[in-house]
């Protein structure tokens, strides 16, 4: 159950860490859109470690489209797109299959499915599984794309190291230049350096990621439980490691005062605006039209190869643990895309609720 | 669209500030549970205005339940409980109708809705929509009651002031003890002075509001998109003027190392806890037993007495505006009993999906 | 739980036959249609009781909105329409409460709700929700009506006498000219005289009723589960009573070969057409273009006033029981304009699901 | 979008009868169940052509289980199980691609996906689709039969030829012995002689199949829109070909009086049944706990190999067509293990809402 998300343009995702495939099936994608898996496979090579102390693990990670596109366009059909798992070793997880491992979903996991849970390499509760919201994500933006709506995201944040403020342009040129997902290249080398000492130090590191989304028109979003926030949030949410979603201003709003965080109406263009943006673009659960700035607060990697006191499950005793294996130390930057994904199909939804995308593509 | 909340305990709200009503249909309530409008009354009454700066707006909110009860049960059918609207002065609201009020929805809303939405009070954007929000959460805690969680919030942040950490047996006993729903009473007393201030100057306030459930059994949830962090978040973000929502630790993580962030396994009384709880309550999209812990970022009221600068839609040029009328300098204490409202309906219906409470109570 | 159908226009129904009103709110509704109380009771009147044989309860059923409309229109926000029971007299259900009616809910209602149910007069399974449905048909019907969807349903069978075959033209012309809502006078001149010997006889009578919807758009409905007639023959199940539902042809099909069946294609005016109609406007679970027809077998009225054996629940002993109170002799009629309610709020979601109908109505 | 079905146990579907494969997903399943291959290969094999008339095409359909089991027992996570399409021809469809065959989803489905959907043999509206309808009903049916609930269906009508009626107890044995799913073998010799007889006449026959659920404790389905029968009919208006469904006394209520339809109550072992089952076990939406009994018309297969005139819909002009290639002459007998596994499919779901089967399995 949950396996599903999304009202018009919904999407449903299956596969565990060393299973089979990392899959997800779209459900609504419109008929007539040009598609084929060098689309999906470039979104889904961005969540692919690349920099220093990312998961040495090197899947190929090759997307294969097995449904709902015939003759190169999507056929209104559902569309189902996988990954082989390939480069799978399941050893280390056998051998401690009963010691917790802290800050994973292992115990919560053992408790909700009786211990029938495939706890291989953290089975369905791996960061892997946001290979199928990027795939799911690739498809969403290219829907949204041809509305004008550009998605994007950048690490604003690691281990305490904060990028420094940029124009959303230069965010969105700079971003995608370095590994790190990080707009200013010094900030950059800055948490690079960081994420290599504290691997040293066998140790990991959280971060912020910005979403951003540029050309949401106004009126997105159905107050009040249905609301472009919530949904958003919701979404953000099923990204494995997210502790924290805010909008605009976000926790900052608890230190200023309404006429500070209030955005002041204005024109330009003949069009309605906001001359700040607070409100990172969403007012009443509805987008203003402003671009829509979320903030995610990614926790630090739980897998640490440093000891740990922890519990064995099966003996119910005490019992100590030091997660070895592939990890990332700082899953941050490849959040980045998979945030990006989420933002993309939430969008792509409430586009479509609106009414805004036709239900076939000419 | 969008009214409607949940999967088996599901509420579906209507009614507008200045409308007729504000009401909540729920359904999905066992038969059976005892329930009479005093213990609806109860919760509404909470969410009273009661403390400096709150709005001078003094609605009798006398709840009626109009279906789904019979003989002092529920009967499984949908309970409607409503309070008709009773001190309603719509004449400020007219006569402004189309100066947007910056940080109100008055602009998306008119954007989405053509014009057409109810504009007298906020209409169906007015934070009076809460008051259906508890009434449905009055019944959610007494079904998640009998499983014994316990459902608290309290105010740890106001205009930067912020509330001292206390042990959750001393907040949930003290923070009832004032109107600001603050457990320390010397920070409550600060608070509200800045509240009086913040109103003489005619600006307005945010905050933080912490939600506590306590007694959460490990294993509420439905990973991957149906998740207790997920789907409780995206209930809070239907709160008027929230900003954000954290777990535990929330965006602190940003600057915490993993062997900081882990909260370490450990038998207490022959069962598993963690020592500390940065998680908030959550791994995994699934609650771990510990206390849930959740943090609302609460912007300040948008309504302000000052001049603001504005636009008035529909002569499409510029104009300025002061926000009269009866408004709360900061809305933070009175979303205190809201926070706890949404816990309780998420909660009620992840233990109803669980199949912890019988669909019929005896 | 269940009481709330569709996926963009939803209908959330609540209240009982002797509480306080039957209600329904309607969420989806775009803003800007123009609505008030009269076109709901309009249609509403439609169930009333006019014919010999039909029930004596003389419900004003005077139809209140009390939220979703301003200023004459629609506003987007969920309209709540509701009729506060008046004539009520529960007397009789208290005495035999135990006793279980034949061909009512009583059993399945009592086991389900563990005897919370109310009972009097058959609580929230009374036929009487049916008001709900037809108040929410009346705005689907004005909404598809923008579109040239034009739903009528006329009676075709009563108690083993069938309406001789018309041209669809004719039926719509005529059905609404007796109280049998049949098509032919003649024929419905026989229904009336067999329900007044039946009800003579302390009997009831069961029948078939045809809907039509004339102007569907060819391509509405969502293949393979959200289809046009799976959604179509759910929706007609929940009125009370029902026990089949067919399209075009219907059981026929299993005496017919599929050169009789199979519809053939023809040109008409430029367009594609069918020479013939068997399969009911639907095909592949999508709309056609043709004329959707759709037969719905309704059950003899349950309540007869003959003696029945059955059972007292509460004692587990047989018994004895004749149903007295106001009854239809025969609710075939008086469910025509609920089935084609039914059939306006499925077409209805399914013409804002393919984007047909604007958001907001100018 | 409509691939999925389900609130607690939903199913997902995907696949193209000449693309990739036919596949579904299993999400809500609790974890625990043993499960493997041979169990889904079994009931898939049911489906397949086994007798006189059926189609010729001669698929291995070897099931796979790609993701949500491990070590032989489902872990709680979507379960997709697909089987590789191997045996496909598509040269006659791409030949006559513009052709419209009569009975046929080919201008429903050009209509709405605007000629983009995959045409190859029927495409998404193949009755090879049932495929996964039957993989999934595989896991229903583990699951309701640890509840003592038994699933089956057997062929009524072919081509106005009649079974005659059995005990249900003889009917579940007897029905499995012969291909046509009759449970009268002299019946069913009649109905393979009409269907060869059909098939040399290059025509088709449609029938009447009827499905039986023993064991469906009383008291599940959700009124007014989630319930049993309304459900159930969804379920099974999913299955191509379908063109009505009825429970109990179905279409023959329009000619019985309530005296004669009315099941009376009584006690039998301490329990209470009723006399006859003219209501197939539902009533007021809810299971009775008799025996579940519902008819589904099934069309004759529009497929026929004679001459038919029909139109072109990329010439827009009038054409005719003799439909070749592999079909069956009469699909009810296919369609009989569909039935069982849309039953079981919906049971199980009412099973899981009513919190009748735990969330972990031991």
């Amino acid at each position: 159950m949950g396996n599903t998300l999304g009202k018009l343009f919904t999407i449903t995702c299956f596969g565990e860490s060393h299973g089979d495939c990392m899959a997800v099936v779209v459900d609504g994608c419109p008929a007539g859109l040009p598609l084929d898996e060098a689309d999906i496979q470039q979104e889904a090579d961005k969540r692919r470690p690349g920099t220093a102390g990312t998961t040495e693990r090197r899947e190929p990670d090759k997307v294969e489209i097995i449904s709902g596109v015939h003759d190169g366009h999507t056929t209104g059909a559902p569309i189902c797109m996988l990954c082989w798992n390939k480069d799978v070793d399941s050893g280390a997880y056998e051998k401690n299959r009963f010691a917790l491992r802290p800050g994973h979903a292992d115990y919560t996991a053992f408790t909700k499915y009786g211990g029938f849970n495939d706890f291989r390499g953290g089975g369905r509760f791996s960061g892997r599984i946001t290979l199928a919201y990027v795939m799911a994500g690739a498809i969403a933006r290219k829907l949204i794309g041809r509305l004008g709506i550009d998605v994007f995201a950048h690490t604003v944040e690691i281990g305490g190291i904060k990028a420094r403020p940029q124009a959303l342009a230069d965010i969105k040129e700079k971003a995608s230049q370095n590994p790190l997902w990080c707009a200013d290249p010094e900030d950059a080398a800055k948490m690079a350096r960081l994420i290599e000492q504290t691997k040293a130090a066998k140790d990991s590191l959280g971060g912020i990621i910005e979403g951003v989304a540029l050309g949401v028109p106004a009126g997105l979003g159905e107050p009040v439980f249905g609301n472009f926030d919530g949904e958003l949030a919701k979404a953000l949410f099923a990204i494995p490691a997210v502790k924290g979603v805010a909008f605009g201003a976000g926790f900052a709003v608890a230190n200023m005062k309404g006429s500070e965080n209030n955005d002041l109406y204005d024109m330009q263009d003949g069009k309605i605006i906001t001359r700040t943006n607070h409100a990172g673009g969403v007012l009443g659960g509805i987008s203003t039209g402003m671009p829509v700035i979320v903030r995610v607060a990614v926790k630090p990697t739980a897998s640490i190869a440093r000891g740990q006191e922890t519990v064995d499950i099966q003996k119910m005793a005490r019992t100590s643990l030091s997660v070895t294996g592939r990890h990332d130390t700082c899953i941050v930057p490849r959040a980045v895309p998979v945030v990006v994904a989420m933002m993309a199909v939430t969008i792509c939804d409430f586009a479509l609720q609106a009414g805004l995308i036709p239900r076939v593509l000419t």
